[in-house]
């Protein structure tokens, strides 16, 4: 089973990298694009076959390992 | 309007930093963790307000800024 874990800083927190590349848009002309948000994005290939087994483990270790809860949000995904 | 662009490195790509985070989960006890591949996750604020155009625009900056695509393939959402 795959799931995917999609991590986001949260919406208070400033985000130099989207910030810079945002800029960066501008500067090649790309005025339409207001504001850009980097996150990151993980595929899990699980050995799970139970969907809602499968979404507890990949919960997990977006909580554990591949987010930090503090100043990043997380969404799962599993197929 | 809101677009979000998922970048992942192309199948045949060796992903190291994937494979690092999947020894990291084993050795972590997470042995139903098969594998791992890690990508970038963009959130693009546009000021366009039709769909089309903003897929149009997001497809654009993810080919010539966000992604390489010789390595990485892309997918645009627009919300």
């Amino acid at each position: 089973m795959r799931a995917r874990v999609y991590v986001t800083l949260k919406p208070s927190v400033f985000d130099p990298q989207g910030r810079t590349i945002a800029e960066a848009l501008h500067s090649l002309g790309y005025a339409n694009v207001d504001d850009v948000r980097q996150g990151k994005y993980f595929e899990l290939d699980l050995q799970t076959t139970e969907v809602d087994a499968a979404k507890a483990l990949a919960a997990e270790v977006a909580d554990k390992v591949l987010a930090n809860p503090v100043i990043e949000s997380y969404r799962v995904e599993v197929e």
